[in-house]
């Protein structure tokens, strides 16, 4: 059985896994990221520990998968400077790890990545045109053509969180305003409690103080029953639906999964989804795509780094 | 030299040509698209002319390519009740042809059909994947993934025109509020000028009647510097620039071609429409996408139902 090595570098984590070609992660190992020196030096301790425990010399692995989150030049296989990891700076990660330990690496976004293991370990197993939507701090999307992710042109594709859903609507972390990340993600589910929740809200006895709220702390009053924390959410599952819906009129994928921390929120994000994509979209093209929540959850970033490794079959 | 015919049914004529695989038109007869059984039996004679005067029987004819307004079935070759057609009720316009000729028959709604031309003959000659918008009447476009048209899970994709971009905006004619047609049309361009046109407006004598007020006289007016109607054309244009910075944030495609009649004003759409675009789509994805005005013009009817024959080298 073929192994393969994943690395799935975030921001405040770093995790290394060991998996098969079946998506069965057999060894794992999560430190927290650091300077850039010391992260390499750790990842490339985990792999080699991997190497000689599982592989044994008998080069049964066939490859190094590296999830991201960007800014990636994924033709030059090149890390640019992510917020919040200052000494990370054009870093080749390709060639670093390809060379450490000869082996063929993939770099992608992780977006793109979880898309990729969604559509082979996950909710999307049966179909190969999918779009994948991972709704977070942020909202970040893969495009899966023909069972492949799609990159396009200068390996932009996908980058749904960043489509204009409200002209002139509330600045998003881009610059830009209206986006879908600045409507529906959790740092906009959070600004809409902070600006709408009374004294007495649930919802700010929940985070102690306003500018503590968070995207949890809204689903856990919604959960309860707030009525202020459920209209929040149906608002960013409204934007969220509009952005649904012009992926099925545009692309007409034969399934749409939507991943990430405000998605395991389940029903109360994805009633109101769905009600409005009905009610927006096409018939034929609707009833043609299945919305489904992404089935991987806590492993889709390792599966993900994995993924990158494995071709269509 | 192979031929193909073509054959473009439109709402009120219909085109029936006779072209070469490298795009040249031979030969091409229009007439009024009347009820079924007569447009059926014209379309047919003109054929069997093309071919008798043309192939003579040398079996040159690689097919016949259908382009049509929809609604369409593509997988069963049917078109279903067109509106404003009341005799034509779902009509199996593939098996008709391909019966009556024993040649290949190939159907596919007009947007999909002058994108594949413009992709084969026109502005897209260069490059293999594109996404063209047809900007008339209605807005309706065509996706070129690979150099192939990319119809998606149930024949539906590239419906641009009923995305969704200003949520709970102008009624657009499918029923929804806030669709790009609704906001960026010839249609939604009159509408804009009928209710703010005032009593002395050039546009308004352009047309004689508040009622009569075409997309025509309102580009005619702005051409002419009238303020208002060139703040329409630059409303419809930031409409559109909105769904065409969505198209390169998810596809991210090599070139943007944007024809039908409204695209014919040429600076007075593109200029607003291309410095919208620069302030809200991504660099780096914007730099690698041309946005350029469609260049079959005319031809784009017959070339499209030619092109439709035409599989990729």
């Amino acid at each position: 059985m073929p192994y393969i090595i994943g690395i799935d570098i975030g921001g405040t984590k770093t995790s290394i896994s060991l998996g098969s070609s079946q998506g069965k992660i057999l060894a794992k190992e999560v430190f927290a990221t650091g300077s850039l020196k010391t992260t390499l030096s750790q990842a490339k301790g985990v792999i080699r520990a991997f190497l000689s425990r599982y592989d044994k010399g008998l080069k049964r692995t066939k490859g190094i998968g590296i999830s991201c989150a960007g800014p990636l030049d994924l033709k030059k296989g090149i890390l640019y400077n992510p917020p919040n990891m200052p000494t990370w700076r054009n870093v080749p990660l390709k060639k670093i790890f390809a060379q450490s330990f000869n082996l063929p690496v993939a770099l992608d976004n992780d977006a793109n990545a979880a898309a990729l293991a969604e559509k082979l370990f996950g909710a999307g197993k049966k179909v190969d045109n999918l779009f994948y939507y991972t709704v977070s701090t942020g909202i970040g999307g893969g495009l899966i053509l023909n069972g492949e992710i799609y990159h396009g042109a200068s390996f932009d594709a996908g980058e749904i969180g960043h489509t204009v859903i409200m002209p002139g609507g509330p600045k998003c972390g881009c610059g830009k305003r209206g986006c879908l990340e600045a409507l529906a993600s959790g740092t906009a589910i959070a600004r809409m409690a902070r600006e709408k929740a009374a004294k007495n809200s649930p919802i700010l006895r929940l985070a102690g103080k306003r500018k503590d709220i968070d995207a949890g702390h809204v689903a856990c009053a919604a959960e309860a029953g707030d009525r202020l924390a459920r209209e929040i959410y149906a608002r960013a599952a409204f934007y969220l639906a509009i952005s649904v819906t012009n992926v099925i009129q545009v692309l007409n994928p034969e399934m749409i999964v939507i991943g990430g921390g405000v998605s395991k929120t389940g029903p109360l994000l994805f009633k109101p989804l769905i009600k409005s994509v009905r009610a927006f979209a096409w018939k034929r093209p609707y009833r043609s795509c299945k919305i489904l929540p992404a089935k991987l959850k806590d492993k889709v970033g390792d599966l993900g780094a994995i993924s990158l490794i494995l071709k269509k079959s």
